[in-house]
């Protein structure tokens, strides 16, 4: 069953527009009588579709469905712009494990350069990414995607938890820090989670985030790639808080 | 740091050859001097590289490196076989996150179809990815990558423990299965993970695999793509097991 996000006006209208509609005609070519999920991000509705043309879909609601699919606490990702495709493939899966916020954060050993004209565009597709992935992952909310941004201009006052990913502890054989961190965290907190680009953070990079009250974890036992950091970390939140023995 | 799995004779002669030494030549461009870690797949050494040519590289045992790498259980992934080239990203992120084997599983709702002739270069090229990334993640093993193989054929009889990772357990908020296993799994135990294809588990798969013993389970409240999953499980199990509180 598919899932889409629409406004408040044309849940109203009970229509779908856009390029959702267009998925519906011509990708999924749906003929009329198929079940979906619709949501103006506050509530979501089991819905069936009628009308179908490329640029409008009618549906008629068949019941509010209850049910909050969001970690109990709000994850923000800062990551360190890592290579190639990568930062697409870590929006997609850290919304599905439940990320709140993702920014796209340029370090020292980002090696990536981006064109300043190429900046929006970027960032328009990222949040694409994110909105579909909500969407496949069932969410109740869609991730906010902030500007890509240097870590020296990131405010991290206002956050409850601030997790530095640290592989040089796992070098070190430190198996306590994340743990403490993650089996203490209260309902509604605001978390921080920050890892580095392929090459690691710089020194000068960890005075500064130490200063700034990060706590370095190591993620197992094991060195783990950047984009594989990000799964351990929402994975784990979700294990402890939302798993029940 | 590099790390590379290497022969036992090769480890006696303190030499690197074949494709490694050509990625120390000509891709590192190492000049000597280096440190890197080597393992014969039973002890690690620290050690420094000597003489460089794109055939053989030379090195010097600097100490013995202790520390067991591995997850405490063995999990065996069979992974329904995925679109694209997933099944290489998968394999790649399992490695790093501690799986023993990885079975690519042909099930029902698998839409790939394979040349009979290329599937013995698909599977070297699997087997190619598991090696780099147990040597990228520093582990002590490189996962077992089992052939191809369709589910009827399984023989999932010496498993202690059989997961099932079934997303209709999300949709209807069961939230306990999961975190009941993985709580009470012991040192040594051989567990099971079986994923499905994008499509999901076929109904009468489904009820195949209930009477072989699985469990299904939630992965959280979310949906999860079936390549999220996989790390999902292992990050759980490595939270639950290597760290402390």
């Amino acid at each position: 069953m598919q899932k889409y996000f629409i406004s408040k006006e044309d849940l109203l209208a009970n229509k779908i527009k856009g390029s959702d509609a267009y998925q519906i005609a011509t990708v999924l070519r749906f003929r009329g009588g198929e079940t979906i999920m619709v949501s103006d991000l506050e509530k979501n509705y089991l819905a069936k579709v009628k009308n179908i043309t490329k640029d409008e879909v009618s549906f008629e609601i068949l019941e509010e469905k209850a049910g909050d699919m969001e970690l109990p606490v709000f994850v923000s990702i800062y990551q360190g712009y890592p290579k190639s495709d990568k930062m697409e493939e870590i929006i997609k899966h850290a919304t599905e494990l439940g990320a709140s916020k993702i920014v796209p954060t340029f370090m020292k050993r980002s090696v990536v350069k981006l064109e300043e004209k190429k900046i929006d565009s970027k960032l328009e597709r990222f949040k694409k990414i994110a909105k579909e992935a909500a969407e496949q992952s069932f969410r109740s909310k869609i991730p906010t995607i902030d500007e890509i941004s240097y870590l020296k201009n990131i405010d991290f006052s206002s956050y409850d938890v601030k997790i530095l990913c640290y592989e040089e502890n796992a070098k070190n054989g430190e198996l306590t820090n994340f743990k403490n961190i993650v089996s203490n965290l209260k309902q509604g907190q605001n978390v921080c989670v920050l890892i580095g680009p392929e090459g690691g953070i710089d020194d000068s990079e960890l005075d500064y985030l130490l200063n700034k009250g990060f706590i370095p974890c190591a993620l197992g036992k094991r060195i783990l790639r950047t984009e594989t950091a990000v799964f351990y970390v929402l994975s784990s939140i979700s294990y402890e808080m939302e798993l029940k023995k």
